[in-house]
C-alpha cells in the first residue's frame, strides 16, 4: 500500500517546518489484477482448434520489476468470456448509436473492442454493458498516442506497440471509495453490498496497440466508417468476426481481479494561519500511481514537495500567512479519486465553513507545450494575475501569461486574447471538493501540443519512468518549475490577502455565456414545447447585477474594519457553495454543483448547466414513450437552475428583505 | 387571502420605523371547502331508507357571520362513502394495531371514526388510509376538551357540543406548499401534479361532539377497551356497524373540497444591525387563522406587533442592535406551515449563512399556566436566563423562571429543578427553519394546566374569537405581557451580545441523554443483532469533550479582537447546521436535521436520533421477509448518526488536521 510514501512525504513537511503534518487513512475497496498463475488477465486471439494465434502479455517488454503491477482495468467485472469481436470505435454513445442505428451491427453478446481516448474509460466500460456487449477490450490506438514522425520508446516519448494503458473502469454515479457514497470509509461506516456499488457488470481488460493489431485484423463486417479507421496499418472493419481464412477464429477475454477493503493513506499538512487560521487555502495533489508514474503524478508530488520547502523557508525566516495553507496528498487517486473523496466526505462541513479553494495539481508536466487550466470562474482573475507574475519556462523573457495565451487563446485570431481556462469537469482531485462540496477549485497542469489531439502518449504504462521528464519532456526542469511558480503565486496570494483575490464579474460572465450557449443548442427546441428561458435570463442577468454592485462596494469596503473585511470575504468563499444542490443531479445525485458537473457521457469533460444538459440529452431520439417524462425532467431541471443561479445572486445582496 | 392583515402588518411596522418592511408571497396549493349548496361536506347518519337521523351542521351554533368557514379537514380527498363505522380511538399506529392484531376489527373499507387528539390531525388521515379505511370521521371528545366541572362556552372555554375543530390533514413527508418541496413556489416553480403530492387518499371530515354521539351510539362490535372509552356519557363499541333497533343504519362521509393555487402573503421587517447586519435574529408567528384565531395564531401576533412596537421605539431613542433583527408573519401556516416553509426554501442559503437563531411563537397565550417552551439544547442557558429577567405575570414578585420551573420542573420532585424544555417536534413554523435548513430554533406558548390533559379546548373552532382571551385565558393581558417580555428579552441578547449567549455544553447534555434512552430502549435488541453502540457513544463524548474545550476558549477569547470574536460566533451559529444531513432522514429527505426531527407517527412529538428511531420503529413486529432490510437500515442509520455526530463535533475544532 501507499503507506511507505505516505510517511516520506509527512516526514519531508515536518522537516521542512510545517505546523502539523499527518497521515489521514481510510478503508476502501481496492482492485487487484490477480497474479497467481491459474488466474491471470488477458486477450487472446483463437483458431477453431484452440490454438493461440497472438496474446497479450502480463507486462510490458522491457520491464522485468516483479513489483510492477500488469495491465487491468480496475474494478472490472472478473470473467470469462469468448466469441466474436465488434469494433467500436472510441465506445461513446454516439459510436454506439451510429453503430447499431446506422451502420446495424449489433454488439449484444459480443466482445467489443475500442481504442482508448475521447472519453473517460469508465464511461466506455458503462456504455459498452449497456450496450449489451459481453466484454470491452480497450488499447491505445496508434492515432492516439504516436506523432507522426516522432519516435517511439525508449527513443523518444511515443508509445511503442508494447505499451498498455492501465486504469479504473468504475461507474461515475460518485466518486471516492464504491462502498460509501457520501460518507466516509471509516471504521464505522456503512458499507454496501459490491454489488449494489454500480461497478462495471462486463470484464474490461487494456492490450497494447501491438496485440490489437493482430485482432483487428482480418475482421470481418462492413468496413468502418472512415472516422473510425484508426492508425493502425490495417483496414478497420466492424465485425462481428473475422473473414477468409480467419473466420473460424474467435476471441477470449479472461479478468481476474480481487477486490479487498484496504487502508490508503492521505497526508495533510498545514502552516497555520496568523490572522484567520479558521479559514483554509488547500493545495493537493495525489501520491498513488499506476507502475512508476513519473508524470502521473509524481511530477506534480514534486513540485508540490518543492512548494513546501520553499514555503517552509520563508516561514523560518518569519513569515507566516494570513490564512492556513493546507496540503493535501491523497491516496487511491487512480482507483477512483478516493483519497481526496473520502477526506472531503469525512470533512465536508469544516471545509465547507472554512476554505477558501482548493487548488489541484495532478500531472504537473504531462507535456512542455503550455499551461493548461481549469477553474472555477471567480478564480479567472486571481489565475491570470499570477500567471502574469511568473516567467515562462522556455522564453524567461517573457511571462507565463503572455505565451500561455498564445498558445491556448481564449478567443482564436484575437491577438489581444486571453489564455483559455476551461470548466471543470472530473478526472482528478478537485471533484469532490468542487462537484460535491462546492469548494471553489481549478486543475492544471502543463500539457503537451493539442496539435497531438491527444495527452501525454506513455500515459499510464510501465514506459512512464523517470526517464521520461529527465530525458525528453523537461530535461532543464524548468516545466516543473514554472508550474510550482504559478501554483504557489496562487496559493500564497489567496492565503495573505486582505480582501480575497476573488472575482464574482468572471462568475458572471461565464453564466452568460452558458445562456448563450443552451439558448443556441436548445432555444428552437425548448421554444417548440413553450419552454421559456426567460426566468433563467433573468436569474442571470440579476446575478450579474449583485456581481456588479457587489464588486464595486469592495473599492468602498473599510479595510481597517475586520468585520467588515471577513463580511465580504466569506461571501466571495462561498459563492460557489450557493450553486450546490443537496438533492444534486439527476441520476447522479453525489454531484451538487447546478452549474457545472462532469459530462454524463465522457466525466473527463466539463458540462454546463448539467441538470439541463442531461435532461436534454439527445432528447430527439428519445424513444415516445419516455418522451413526456423526460420533458417534464428538463422544465423541473430549468426551475431548479433557475432557482440556484438566483439564490447564488442573493448570497452576494446585503438587504435581502 | 391574507392581503388585508398582511397590509396591516407591514405598514404598522412601518410605523414603528422598522429599518424595512415588505410583504414576500408565494404561490401555493390552497384547499377549502366547497360553498356550493349542491357541493357540501358533511356527516350524517342514515337509516336504511334514507332517513336522516343525525346531520353535521355547517357552522358552529352560534355562528352566523357569512364569511365564517365551516368545519373542514384541508386537503382531505373528495369524495362521498357511505357504510358501516369503526371505531379507531386516537387513530394511532398502536390504535390500529390493537384493533387488526389484538380485538380482530378490520378498518379495511370501514369509515373510521377518531377523536382528536394526542398526535397530528395529518398522521391520523395517513394511518388510517394505510389501513385501509374508505373515510375519516375526526370529532372531538369531551375527555380531550371538556374539563370536568368547568363550564362550556360561551359560559367558560371548555369546548360546546356544537364545536369543531378544523385542520389540515396533509401528510408530513414535507412542509410547505404541497406541489413544490424543497424549492419556493414561486412563478417558474416546477410543481408537481396533485396526484404526486402525498394528499390524503380518503375523505376526512371533522364533527362535534354532540353530533359524534348520536353517531357512536348504539354501535356493534366488541366493547372498545377501557382506554379507548371516551368522555361522552356511551359505551363506546368497536363496530363495524350498528346494533339493535340501529343495526341497519349506515354512516354517509361526504367531502367536497375545492383545491387552488392562490397567492399567500409573508410579512418580513428587519430593523438593521449596527455592526453585524450580515447576521440575523429572527422572530416569528403566523397570521392566517381558522375563522377567528384569537388564539390561535393572534395571541402571537399581537405580541410581535407590541414587541416590533417597543423595539422601534427602542430605536426611536438611539438604539440599533449589533445584528439585524428580522420579523416574519407568515401565511397559510394552518395549510402546512407554507408560508414559513416557502420562504425558508426561497432563501435557504442566505439564512443557512447568515441566521443566528430563529425564535417562534405562534399562540402566545394557549392558557395561563404556563410557559411551555421546545428549543435546541444550545439555546437552553441563553432561555434560563431570560426567563430569570421577566417578573411571573400572576406573581410579579417572583420570575417567570421560578414559577415555571416549578410548574414544569425538569426533574419532578428535586426543589431545586430547572424548568422543562422540549425537544422540538413540528406543528408550528419554527420546523422548516429547524429541521429543514439547520437553523437554531425555539417555540413557545403559554399553556394550560397540563392536569387538564389535553391543549386550550376551543383551537380551531369558530368559537375561538376575541372573549376567549379577553374573558377566560387572560383578561388582564398580562399573560400576553410576559410572553413578550421573555421573547424580546432572547432576541435583544441574541442581537447585541458580543459573544453569542448560546451553551455548547448543553448540546453535548442532550446528546448524552438521548444516548442513555437510546440504550435503554434499543440497546438488548441491538446487541442481540450485535450492532454495538460503541462508535455512537465515542462520537458522543468527543461531542462533549470539544464543547467543553470550545466552551473553555471562549473564557479567553479576545474580545477586543473582533476577527476572533467573529470566529468563534461563526462556530456556536453553524454548529446546528452540521446536524444537517443533505440526504435526508429515510423516507422523508425534507426532514434533515440528524439529532431532532417530529415522529413519523406524530408530527407534533419531538423524536431523537429519528433515522435510528424510525428504523427501529416497531421492529420487534416487522414482517419476517421484510426483517433483514430493517436491520441493514439500522445498521445504515446509526453509521450515518455516528458521523453526524463526530462532524459536528469537528466543526468546534481548531486544529482538525
Amino acid at each position: 500500500m501507499d503507506l511507505g510514501v505516505a510517511r516520506l512525504i509527512r516526514d519531508r513537511w515536518l522537516e521542512y517546518g510545517f505546523d502539523s503534518a499527518r497521515l489521514v487513512p481510510y478503508d476502501v475497496l481496492l482492485a487487484y489484477p490477480s497474479r497467481d498463475p491459474n488466474r491471470l488477465s488477458g486477450v487472446s486471439l483463437l483458431e477453431a482448434d484452440g490454438t493461440v494465434v497472438v496474446e497479450s502479455q502480463q507486462q510490458e517488454a522491457g520491464i522485468s520489476d516483479p513489483e510492477a503491477e500488469p495491465p487491468f482495468n480496475a474494478y472490472s467485472a472478473s470473467g470469462e468470456v469468448q466469441g466474436d469481436l465488434v469494433y467500436v470505435n472510441f465506445a461513446r454513445a454516439e459510436d454506439f448509436q451510429t453503430l447499431v442505428r446506422d451502420v446495424g451491427v449489433d454488439p449484444t453478446g459480443k466482445i467489443c473492442i475500442a481504442r482508448y481516448g475521447k472519453i473517460f474509460r469508465g464511461n466506455k466500460a458503462k456504455l459498452a454493458a449497456q450496450f449489451g456487449c459481453a466484454g470491452l477490450i480497450l488499447y491505445s490506438d496508434p492515432e492516439q498516442c504516436v506523432a507522426d514522425g516522432w519516435p517511439v520508446w525508449p527513443d523518444g516519448w511515443m508509445m511503442p506497440s508494447t505499451g498498455v494503458q492501465r486504469g479504473n473502469v468504475k461507474d461515475s454515479t460518485w466518486k471516492g471509495d464504491s462502498l460509501t457514497p457520501f460518507y466516509p470509509a471509516n471504521e464505522y461506516a456503512y458499507r454496501l453490498d459490491e454489488q449494489d456499488a454500480n461497478l462495471s457488470a462486463i470484464p474490461v481488460h487494456p492490450i497494447s496497440y501491438g496485440v490489437a493489431r493482430e485482432i483487428l485484423r482480418n475482421m470481418a463486417g462492413p468496413e468502418a466508417p472512415v472516422e473510425w479507421q484508426g492508425g493502425l496499418d490495417i483496414t478497420y472493419h466492424l465485425g462481428p468476426g473475422y473473414t477468409g481464412p480467419a473466420s473460424s477464429r474467435t476471441v477470449r477475454l479472461v479478468v481476474n481481479q480481487d477486490r479487498e477493503v484496504r487502508t490508503t493513506y492521505n497526508v495533510i499538512g498545514t502552516i497555520r494561519g496568523a490572522v484567520e487560521p479558521d479559514r483554509y487555502v488547500i493545495v493537493g495533489n495525489h501520491h498513488d500511481a499506476w507502475v512508476y508514474g513519473s508524470v502521473d503524478p509524481s511530477s506534480g508530488t514534486a513540485v508540490m514537495l518543492e512548494l513546501g520547502r520553499a514555503l517552509g523557508k520563508l516561514k523560518a525566516e518569519g513569515w507566516r500567512p494570513r490564512r492556513t495553507l493546507v496540503f493535501g496528498s491523497w491516496g487511491a487517486e487512480e482507483q477512483g479519486l478516493i483519497g481526496s473523496t473520502e477526506f472531503v466526505e469525512d470533512y465536508i462541513r469544516s471545509l465547507q465553513e472554512r476554505t477558501v479553494a482548493y487548488l489541484n495539481c495532478d500531472s504537473a508536466a504531462a507535456g512542455n507545450f503550455s499551461i493548461a487550466m481549469w477553474a472555477s470562474p471567480i478564480l479567472h482573475s486571481l489565475i491570470r494575475e499570477a500567471a502574469k507574475k511568473v516567467p515562462d519556462p522556455h522564453e524567461p523573457s517573457k511571462s507565463l501569461y503572455d505565451t500561455w495565451r498564445l498558445k491556448r487563446p481564449e478567443e482564436e485570431g484575437n491577438p489581444d486574447t486571453r489564455p483559455k481556462i476551461g470548466r471543470l469537469g472530473s478526472g482528478t482531485d478537485f471533484t469532490p471538493f468542487f462537484q460535491h462540496a462546492g469548494i471553489t477549485a481549478l486543475d492544471m497542469w502543463n500539457d503537451i501540443d493539442p496539435a497531438f489531439g491527444f495527452g501525454y502518449p506513455l500515459y499510464h504504462s510501465a514506459y512512464e519512468t523517470f526517464d521520461l521528464p529527465d530525458r525528453f519532456i523537461d530535461p532543464d526542469w524548468t516545466v516543473h518549475q514554472s508550474v510550482g511558480r504559478l501554483w504557489g503565486e496562487m496559493a500564497v496570494t489567496l492565503a495573505d490577502a486582505l480582501v480575497l483575490p476573488l472575482d464574482v464579474r468572471d462568475y458572471a460572465e461565464t453564466l452568460q455565456k452558458m445562456m448563450d450557449e443552451l439558448r443556441d443548442e436548445h432555444g428552437s427546441r425548448l421554444a417548440a414545447q413553450s419552454i421559456g428561458l426567460e426566468h433563467l435570463e433573468s436569474a442571470i442577468a440579476n446575478f450579474t447585477r449583485a456581481t456588479t454592485t457587489f464588486h464595486q462596494s469592495l473599492g468602498t469596503v473599510d479595510k481597517l474594519n475586520p468585520l467588515a473585511v471577513r463580511a465580504v470575504n466569506d461571501r466571495l468563499m462561498k459563492l460557489e457553495g450557493a450553486f450546490i444542490d443537496p438533492l444534486g443531479l439527476p441520476d447522479r445525485p453525489w454531484y451538487r454543483h447546478v452549474a457545472f458537473a462532469p459530462s454524463s457521457v465522457n466525466s473527463y469533460a466539463g458540462q454546463s448547466f448539467p441538470g439541463l444538459a442531461d435532461a436534454l440529452f439527445d432528447i430527439d431520439n428519445v424513444n415516445p414513450a419516455d418522451l413526456a417524462a423526460r420533458w417534464e425532467l428538463v422544465r423541473r431541471q430549468l426551475a431548479v437552475t433557475t432557482f440556484t443561479v438566483q439564490s447564488a445572486a442573493n448570497t452576494l445582496v446585503n438587504n435581502l428583505f
